[in-house]
This record gives structure tokens, sequence and C-alpha cells, in this order.
């Protein structure tokens, strides 16, 4: 067990802080009419924050008398994060600020059944590069997120039987990134993080959104009342091996009641593609023949979307998310894949969870494991509980 | 929009509460041990919790000195809840108090078709009689909870588009409680109630639980991170019109693909039994079949049990909870649906998520809906935010 250590902030301090993290500097009358709080009480809180640098003059400016600065702001650059987005091919390595904000990064190609070690060693070089080149000193380094494509324990960040990801089970990232940098490291499963940082920079504002990644693998993150839901063992959100109801598939299509993965996953499609004379081999080929205009990658895609849409039918009227996005390597096909997902759940789902539903794509693209990453940091450190 | 009153607890104070609320005394320094605030904060919280009567010296004892009472604890006989739950043909009220305990109740037949003002004025007068056999002035009312058999906007109590409540849409239920008991009024759909009831008094320690009810309708409420989580527009949970796949059915057991209410739910099997000249109408004739050792309604109770567990098996990968309770009149035909929905979860879901799952009866009884009623008015007034 790895304990994350102490968040940066006191838990009687946060929801002051939280009222300076909207990102517009505020005086310290209007802390005291937003917060309710007492004067005497807002400028315990105040002091501890200035203390810490969270909070400062806005603008950055030093006090010239013995007067308190007249607008306060929160200092999002006061300490950074290291965010670490491992896929199964590809891997993302980025400095942020503690609002998330992406300062700088580096990704490489790699296959994730490297294994733990080459694959860590590789990330924390990448940070320590990122980290000279932005002349801040690790001890300016608040924390570390990782996002890996597989389940994880969150609690103790271990990854636990991750079926792309042989070598990891069991193996302690936390403890092997607290090696070289010793701050909290918290690890999560990649979909989760995308559905945490589609949330936090897209769509801030909703409480209950539904994130489903399709590329390799099919999972979701869910976020319920604003909150990433992980359920019991971190397993929520795993799709792949849900059965789908035949209701849309036509002969031409296949069998029916299979798992999702095994009707709409991009190696499922390629692979069909490749049985019908059309060489495909993964999610990209997938994607790349669609967009190219292949009528059979098309009408494969858009099938997959169907029957995806014939789960998503069932999270709507379970969850009832106000969105629902959709990500992933094969949203890069185009439309196809979105439109069968529209057309199943909007046929489907009752009126009352479809009336609001918005229904769209990712729009995070290929830094939205690393935000995500540092959200997750973020939240750790400085709302506490 | 009828706006539920202000807690009985401030926002501040609440913590200090939480930690009096677990039924054990504690002194002032097990206090400040256990908060973490100084004793001069601890002071100020505890002079507003003995000032508002939700705490008091332990034993109900009055200091006879200058000195402080050595053991305080939660008073939760300090104000009384109107639980009201309405059912299809049922209702119950009961008076409870603050840590959702039953302290008297009284229930009847009806027909809730008959319209909100006859049903609403019987419950009104039903907790009026309650009040004055328990000897409470209306003051003491801190606020009233109450269930309903179908969708409600819960940020205003109004029923909408309720199937089986003609009359009820769009009916202002605070508002018409409120003419009589100026208290805070919340309004959820039964559902919700149980899960809440049941979690609390079942399964208190557990984060994610999910709630089916099979009765004349199939529906679930859904506890993910310790809250109950309704959705964007309330509606989650509405498993009803989820698509079954078909793969647990064979023939005989009648066309695939449908919606699951209209595979399982009580009236369901009773038209099929009706149709092979077996007597039966509603849930609870199906239920005594089934009891009685009828052959032909146990099979069909047990069918109805693998079509449910086909739905909750993808409930159980999306959702990942630790506990799945199953509750509603269909349960009093015995162990056969509780032993179709596990054989087929065990079946389906993913090791991962079933390797801990427990999947039981409801054991709250015929008052669970009026304690998840309680509960529900427990944590919006002393659970502030």
């Amino acid at each position: 067990m790895t304990a994350p250590a102490a968040p940066l902030v006191a838990a009687e301090d946060a929801p002051v802080l939280a009222l300076l993290r909207d990102g517009v500097p505020h005086t310290r009358a209007q802390l005291i009419e937003l917060s309710g709080l007492s004067r005497s009480t807002l400028g315990l809180r105040l002091d501890s924050l200035l203390a810490s640098g969270l909070v400062g003059p806005a603008g950055g400016g030093v006090s010239s008398g013995g007067r308190p600065p007249a607008y306060l702001a929160f200092r999002a650059d006061a300490r950074v994060i290291g965010a670490i987005d491992l896929g199964a091919t590809h891997g993302v390595v980025a400095l942020t600020d503690l609002a998330g904000r992406i300062l700088s990064l580096e990704s490489r190609e790699l296959d994730i059944a490297e294994g733990p070690l080459p694959i860590l060693d590789w990330a924390t070089d990448a940070l320590a590069r990122l980290l000279a080149a932005a002349r801040r000193p690790a001890r300016d380094l608040a924390g570390i997120g990782v996002g890996v494509p597989g389940p994880v324990e969150h609690s103790t960040g271990i990854p636990t039987n991750p079926p792309i990801m042989p070598g990891w089970d069991g193996f302690d990232v936390p403890a092997r990134l607290r090696e070289r940098y010793r701050v909290p490291v918290l690890v999560d499963n990649d979909v989760n993080l995308l559905a945490l940082g589609e949330h936090a920079t897209v769509h801030p504002g909703v409480d209950d959104l539904f994130f489903v990644k399709v590329a390799t693998g099919i999972g979701a993150g869910i976020i319920s009342g604003g909150r990433l839901q992980r359920g019991a063992q971190g397993t929520a959100g795993d799709l792949g091996h849900v059965r789908v109801p035949f209701s849309s598939r036509t002969p031409a299509h296949g069998a029916a009641d299979a798992d999702l993965e095994a009707l709409a996953s991009g190696p499922a499609l390629a692979g069909a593609l490749a049985a019908a004379g059309i060489p495909a081999t993964s999610t990209s080929d997938v994607a790349a023949l669609a967009r190219a205009g292949d009528p059979a990658a098309i009408d494969a895609v858009r099938q997959a979307g169907r029957d995806l849409g014939e789960v998503v039918a069932t999270c709507v009227n379970v969850l009832n998310p106000s969105v629902v996005v959709i990500g992933g390597g094969l949203v890069l096909a185009g439309e196809h894949l979105v439109a069968g997902v529209r057309e199943v759940v909007y046929g489907q789902s009752t009126p009352l969870a479809t009336r609001y539903l918005t229904i769209t794509e990712s729009r995070s693209g290929e830094t939205g494991g690393v935000t995500g990453a540092a959200i997750m940091l973020v939240q750790h450190l400085l709302e506490p509980r």
C-alpha cells in the first residue's frame, strides 16, 4: 500500500481556495460574502493560503505598504504536476500547472508489453527533461498522475489482471515512481482519466457525463453527481464484455448476442474487413479506410456505432447522463461511429432520458489523457476529501 | 419552484455533528482529536449545536455546576420527521426521529389513481394523528419526505409524466403539503427511497449499491460513491424499458428482445400465467402461486429472474457495485427470482466485477419506503451541501 501523501491544502482552507480557483481575483469583502465566513475566520484561512503560496496578490505584485493587497488570486503556477498517459502503443508525459493546463509535453511510440520498468523509466526521464527545460526544481513537483490501458486498484495504484499489459499485473507503479520523486502518485485507467479531462475542460458545468472510448478495447468513464465513479473494485465502466441485444443487427452483420468488444472494437472491425479481402489490422487502419471513403469500412464503422448504441442506450436509461462523449481511435473514422450510436440511442431510450441528451465526439484529442491525469492530481491536492 | 427550506444545521457545524451522529457520546477532547479542529473553533461549533438542541449532555442530564458536561451526544429526538410512502395500491405514513428510526406509523390500501388531493389529504391527516398520539407539537416537525411510484423532478418535487399516476403529472406535491406544515418537503420516486433506506439500515458501510424493485414496474436506485445518484433529469435507474439480450431465453419462454418490463414485471408474468389457464392478475397473485409450489409460476418467476439478470449483468459491469439488492413484491415468490438473477449475473459479468459481489433480497420490508423517505430528509437537514 503506497499512501498518497497529504494534500497541498488543509480541508478547512479548501472552500476558500475553491472560490479563488475560478480564475477571477477577489477582494476580502467579496470572499466574505461568497463564503459566508466571518471576517476573522476568513482572515485565518487566507493567512494559511498565502503562506502556502497557493494564493497571492492578483497580478503577482507585492503589496507596497502594510495594508493587505486589494485583490487576491489563485496561483496555479505555484507548483507543477507530472502527467503520464500510457496507451497500448503510445505514451505522453506532460508538465501541467495546478489548474491542469499543459505547460510542455513529450511523447513517443511504445509497446505497453515491454513491461513497467523500461516504460516507467522513460516516463520519469521525460519528466526530468520537462522540469529542467521549464527551469523548475524537483521540489516544485506537487504530484504525479498516471493513466494506464487496463484496470487499476485506484487506492493502491496497482494494475490488476490487465489483459493487454503483460508484466504489469500487481506491479507497484507508485512505489517505482516515488523512488525518483517523493510526491503523491495516483494511478487510474485511461478511460476514467479521459472522462475526467473531458469533463473538466469541455463540460465543466455538467454533473452527469458518460465517456466511451472505442479503440483496441471498449470502456467507459462515468461522472455521476459531478464526481468520477470508479465502483467498488475500480472496474466501473467495463463495457467490453457487455452482451449486445441483437435488435439492430441484420444477418449481413454477423451473429447476434456477442460481447460488445467482439463486435465493435477496432481489431474486431479490422478482422472482419481483412476476412473480406480488405487489408486492415488495427483501429487506425479501419479509421483511415473509412475516412478515405471505403464503403465496407464505412458500413462496418456505422454498424459498430449501432452495436455500441445498444449498450449506450441501456447506460442512458440507467445513468440518465446529460452528455455522452464518444472518444478513442475509432472516432477518427469520421461521423459514422457517432451517427450509429445516435441512431440507436434516440430510437430506444425513454423520451425523459433523451430529451436533454447530447451525444458528441470527444474534443480533448491526444492530450485528453494527460489532462485527465493532471485533473486527478489537482482534485486530490486541492480538494481534500 | 418550491424551495426546500434551510437545513437544521449550519454547513460549518455539520462535520462536528457528523462525529456525534455515530450514536456514541464523546468528550470535547475526543472531538478535538477526531475533528482536527482547535479547541476554540470546536467550542464555537458546539455552542451552536447545543443551542440548536441537536446536541446535549449524554444521557440527557443537565450540567449541575458551571463546568461543561463531560460527555456530549446527538439528540435524535430533538425533532421528528414525517415520512410518506405512496405505492400504486398502498400507502404508509410514519413519524421518525432524526436518525430515521420509525416511532409510529399508519397505513392503508389506496389507489394512486384517485389523484393527489384525496391521497395527500389522507397522508397529512395521518401525520397529524401520529403527531398527536406522540404528543409532539407541529413545531417539532423538521420536514417531510415523500415517495411516489413514478418519476419526479427532485429539485421541485413535481411528478413528471408518471405512467401509473393519472392526475399527478405536474402536481406541486410540496406546495400542497406546505399548506398544512410549513417545513421542508422533499419528494422522490419510491425506488430511490428504497435504495436509500436499504443502504442506511442494512449496508451502511457500502459505497456502491444497486437496488432493483420488481413489482408492477421495474426500476433501480443507484448508490455510487456513497451517494444516491439521480442523473441529470432524475430518471436514473429506469430499467423498465431496457432491451433484454436473449441469450438465456428459450423458445418456450417467448419472443426475444423485448423491454424488461414486458418480460419480467408482475403483470407480465400474471398475463402469461392467465393465458395458460392459471388464474393470476397481479404481482401478488404470481408470488402466492410460486410460494404455493405451482410449477408454472415457479418457472415463470425463475425466468423473470434470468431476464432481469441479463440487465443486472450489464449494470454490474457498468457500475461495479459490491451489493445488488432485489426488492419489490415479486421477491415474495421465494428464492426463485434472486436465484435466476444470480444464475445469469455470475455466468456473464467479468470476474473482477463479481468476485466480491453480493446479490441478495431486500431486508427492509414494508417500511423500507418510509425509512428511505426519512433518510432523505435526515441527509438534507443534517448534511447540508
